[in-house]
């Protein structure tokens, strides 16, 4: 089997699976006063100080979650509530149009039931917000600006944006910048403090750590209303008995995919490269979607170096991936399938793209198990899969499919 | 080691931890369209069906979640905001004085910050909440209720309530009724179906499973506003990637945990009982708090069969915690400890008790685990322990805890 949607979800890693398993088996909740529970407690906070050192953050501004969804609904909640909060006017969500459905879906809800305005972020050909234009969004009444989310890097097309800048604009006008990161971490060098976010969201199982785990990196000034009320965990932030199986497993991911990022990203780039070149030699009129990778960022690549994107005019994403899957070949659309019914992507309706092409792509995701191989087995399946997608057309794409996934 | 406090975490079972363990080695995401991701949805489903099976719901009534906080916060919050949406005038929340913070906590946000009106529910001496309380309480502007929540079963003191009868007058009035019970499940005969009840929270962690994985259950006809938004996961009232290893082992901990329940609860009560005779023959002065297992209930007993709690007039909770720790015996004050500040227990003032007698209180929680040598220690220990505690007194009483924990 080839596994190429690592950024659906990518293989635990060994050492994690193995420091989960271990901690399964010990017994103590981090908020009991006993021996066990301390024990508990100081697994968690050495795990605190390891994933607050990867990733350019005070150990104190880690906010253990659930994962990507929580941590976005968090941020974005907690923020506009507490500005509001702080004063009414602030009622104006600013997200980039191509985030995924767990900020856009939080933005919407907030305009639908919580008195916002939801003021969606155009971007550009590759699918990344100018600096310019969130600074014309901002000057449009910036004292009612309550809260801005921008992703790190986009999960379908691999658009890094410029956060350092963006958050620096954000500051101009005194509003405090989101970005979820949960493709970022791990892969790209993402330094918390220098990349000046108010929040950033990682997750567990992006990364080589668990489902169900993940952080929201909060600065210590910045307001953020609760979601789960409770307890007071997490500086009572985020309430509920902490996972600490998990947290362990989840230190141990972001330290050693934070320290191989630098190697990996260079090997995945190349291995993508090839997929790419190949792919396109083979289908002519495949579209590769995103950046080519020439935006000049200063803090790393300008897209996501294990991503490939590729738009197959004539084809249903649907049909290609039923098809790669037959040939042994994961991937995914990179559109969300919601409640069953097959969407044309988001993202690339927003980068421009025709509705059409927007749902006749794949995207190829490498990450830590990928190797050569996988990009022949692709290499191998690509023309005659493509070939049978264009003659199957239209009508045979329909099916339903499950909720959810990035 | 005695390890006494199943009620704040419980050992996670072999077979748990084995089935999880074996989990976290797979990869596929279950909202992924290839192989991996399918086969990840069809361990989720599966495990579904088990959970429900287990505990008289239907598999589409069960929303996994986080945990026991997120279950609470997801009802609590996601009934008031349906049913004030559907008619303004309903913003009465009705809970028990005893509830967990999860389900307080949250019921005083909406009151500050959702326009919510908080109805606490009076609690009898053994911290039960009579059918005949909630009756009044609805009488008064029926047609402002929104939501009613009490707990199945109290996780300091131990009493269970009668949630058919309960359940059966929150619907008189046309009103939802939410029950967290994350101390029955698994070891009270708990039958969703059966006892009317709206919605259920449950979490793995205090049955056998895995930290960080929990349900609500919830009627397919009771409407309730997502907290989490994005991928239009679980009937889209929780969205975020299902974490497939914990599923799988909350379902093998659940199916486990419910079948055993009938012997064990008697062993436990054995134990218990034992010890909470030995406990006040050396210490006569001793109360022990709760329903002395004599209130009437159809479904089962009227008080969690592995608790015992008891105050010790003259101590400070966290000096007997701390002793009892020193003599290898673990339990806790069964106090919310929240921001480092040691409170009395809510739940024990409601019941009545005076500050004082409410600050000097253990709770002994048995579990799984337990066996009769658990009681000879604490029995071996409480003598001196005590004696000792009332000579330390109030003044050496006070010291930093950590956040949480029930």
């Amino acid at each position: 089997m080839t596994y190429l949607d690592h950024a659906a979800t990518t293989p635990m890693l060994d050492r994690a699976v193995t420091a989960m398993c271990e901690a399964l088996s010990r017994t103590g909740n981090a908020s009991s006063l006993h021996a066990s529970g301390r024990h508990a407690r100081r697994a968690v906070e050495e795990s605190r100080e390891t994933i607050a050192e990867a990733v350019g953050a005070r150990p104190s501004e880690v906010i253990f979650t659930s994962g990507g969804t929580e941590g976005d609904n968090l941020a974005v909640k907690g923020f506009y509530w507490a500005r509001r909060d702080a004063d009414p006017r602030r009622v104006r969500v600013l997200v980039s149009a191509v985030e995924h459905h767990a900020v856009l879906d939080t933005a919407e809800w907030l305009a639908a039931h919580e008195g916002a305005e939801l003021v969606p972020l155009p971007v550009d050909g590759h699918g990344r917000v100018r600096p310019e234009t969130l600074r014309a969004a901002l000057s449009t009444d910036p004292e009612r600006a309550a809260v801005v989310s921008v992703m790190w890097a986009n999960n379908e097309v691999g658009t890094v944006n410029d956060i350092a800048e963006l958050a620096a604009v954000a500051h101009e006008f005194g509003v405090p910048l989101h970005t979820d990161a949960v493709q970022a971490v791990g892969i790209l060098p993402v330094d918390f403090a220098a990349s000046g976010a108010d929040a950033l969201t990682l997750t567990g199982h992006k990364l080589g750590g668990p489902y169900g785990q993940g952080a929201l990196l909060l600065r210590r000034d910045a307001a953020c209303t609760p979601l789960l009320h409770g307890g007071g965990q997490e500086r009572d932030v985020r309430s509920g008995t902490l996972n600490g199986p998990a947290v362990v497993a989840l230190a141990v991911a972001v330290e050693h995919a934070v320290a191989e990022a630098p190697a990996r990203a260079a090997a995945l780039a190349g291995m993508r490269d090839r997929l790419v070149a190949g792919v396109r030699e083979q289908v002519p009129d495949a579209i590769y979607n995103g950046d080519p990778g020439t935006y000049p960022l200063a803090g790393g690549p300008s897209r996501l170096p294990g991503n490939a994107h590729l738009s197959f005019p004539g084809c249903e994403g649907d049909s290609l991936i039923m098809l790669m899957d037959a040939n042994g070949i994961e991937c995914s659309t990179g559109s969300a399938c919601t409640a069953g019914v097959a969407r044309p992507s988001h993202v690339l309706l927003a980068m421009g793209a025709d509705e059409a092409m927007a749902r006749g792509s794949l995207r190829f995701s490498l990450g830590h198990t990928s190797v050569p191989g996988d990009v022949d087995a692709v290499l191998a399946a690509i023309g005659p899969v493509v070939e049978r997608a264009r003659r199957a057309g239209h009508a045979g794409a329909r099916r339903a499919v499950p909720a959810g996934g990035r």
